[in-house]
């Protein structure tokens, strides 16, 4: 029997850090997750990420000597030539060298991807745009991600930037963005910016205390929401607002077959789809309003670090696309 | 000696109509240009553009048999499979099945393309994109279109409508655009509707007599500025404000290697270029800013009809991109 191929792929989020092994069919066999460590200086938790691989590679059974790729998926922008993240704002983290460093550390040869183009690639393989031709997928979690699938191939752009819509202005002067902007898609429908505006507006209220009112995150606008508070509802309708123009820009100048919305805060897209199209449609030709389709990613949690280890498999010839179709 | 074969390009432009003949090697045997026919129902023009072809034919010493093919490029959205114009505002054309009509008024096959498309295409074969793999185009004219080229082919998307940045939302609720919407980049930078804005500032100011300003045209406004007329200028401010707007939703999206700024109304570019990348700039990463490459359009005129004729060509084997380098 031949010598069986692992590798590894890990998913760095803004808050989550997530690690799968696979084997050379696809299937995992473990999975770790830990919250993202977020120093000032950002190369310094490259050694916990290699803690996760080692972690991962462990529970599931192997040795470290096994594993023959590791994929690395970040939010972007990143240069994947030489395997460097440029800047997370969410992470605080500038020019980190992701790939070199964690190759010294872990002495396998590592890939690194853009999370949302892992996750644009992973719904058109096995996701809501299976059998497509062009997707773009919009990831918002913490920050706000996103990817492109054109014509049958992972697009990435000069810079491997494209698919970065976090960063479309969706508001002339408006919301100050982590990214030094205003106005940016970002600013209102992150994670990180909805519980921010959630602050703001209960902070008026008095409905809660300083302690209560720190602690509101995400998800507890959510759950307000679907209580029917109508401070929550109406900043999940400013969401869907703002998504329905970043929509619009890219139906208008891309015409992709799909949109695909995932990532954490996509949990709530009860709350703002309606809005959303809404908003889109008001600026897009009717041939296009007309055929509009929008769907919910339908790759799990896992799926960013699976793709990632995919990558990697496939960047150093472990893996073939047509061999799994 | 093998018979030689030719092939008729058309582009219809908001006010104008240019055909070409060329030969199999991409010599241009004749040009014919004329204003273009608008009447109500866009399908009684068609009998005109077949007119042109006939002449364009003739003046290049040819008997209508020894075409080929045609192709003609028209302002979008239309269908390039069925070969129809779904709708060109400033034509009033709505489901126009232009290569069906011109098939049976002349006998020959017919390929519909978007002008937005082939003038990107031209652009990336041999213009200001050329040896590069990616670019958008914006073409200012009567109206705003445009195309993409991504990673070395054509991207229509599903419904040939990519690279439609004309209908591109920049302004919020703001100046109702032909296509029925508001605050369209076409509302504020197309040739129609910087001529419109201008008669609407010049209207308050006593300068002008209703004669004169109804016939104030784009290129007065052109002149004026470069006269150093205030409103003037402020039109063009604008003009570069609401251009870099897309220009940085195209970037930060897409991150080509280049935006290729072409159209009649571009060659008023030192006019807006400045203002125009610095609002770019401000909506976009460093990392992008630091590195945005806008260039202006190198290809004539004739390019759109030149392209038009070999994507024609092309569609009917009879010439391969390959064999032209």
């Amino acid at each position: 029997m031949a010598e069986r191929a692992f590798h590894v792929g890990v998913d760095i989020g803004g808050t989550k850090i997530a690690g799968v092994a696979c084997d050379d069919r696809g299937a995992i066999l473990s999975q770790v997750r830990d919250r993202t460590h977020s120093p000032t200086r950002g190369d310094l938790s490259v050694p916990r990420i290699a803690d996760l691989v080692r972690e991962t590679v462990a529970s599931a059974g192997l040795p470290m000597d096994a594993v023959r790729a590791v994929g690395v998926c970040a939010p972007g922008p990143l240069d994947v030539a030489s395997g460097t993240v440029i800047r997370v704002p969410v992470l605080k983290w500038t020019n980190v060298p992701v790939r070199a460093l964690l190759e010294s550390e872990l002495g396998v040869p590592v890939v690194l991807e853009n999370d949302g183009n892992a996750a644009a690639y992973g719904e058109f393989l096995h996701g809501a745009g299976k059998g497509l031709r062009s997707l773009a997928f919009i990831g918002l979690g913490t920050g706000i991600g996103g990817g492109l699938v054109l014509d049958g191939s992972l697009y990435r752009g000069r810079h491997d930037h494209a698919g970065e819509y976090g960063h479309l202005c969706v508001e002339k002067d408006g919301r100050r963005c982590a990214c030094g902007n205003t106005g940016c898609l970002e600013a209102y429908a992150s994670g990180t910016s909805i519980a921010a505006i959630a602050r703001e507006a209960f902070a008026g209220t008095g409905r809660y205390d300083a302690d209560a009112l720190a602690s509101l995150d995400c998800r507890a606008v959510e759950v307000l929401a679907k209580e029917g508070d109508p401070i929550a509802l109406s900043i999940w309708d400013q969401v869907g607002r703002k998504l329905g123009l970043a929509v619009s820009a890219l139906v208008q100048s891309l015409d992709p077959d799909l949109i695909v919305i995932g990532g954490g805060t996509s949990r709530a897209l009860g709350l703002f789809y309606d809005t959303m199209v809404d908003s889109a449609k008001r600026q897009m030709f009717a041939v296009l309003a007309n055929d509009l389709r929008i769907a919910a990613a339908r790759l799990g949690e896992s799926a960013g670090a699976v793709v990632a280890a995919f990558l990697a498999a496939e960047a150093h010839g472990l893996w073939k696309r047509e061999d799994h179709p």
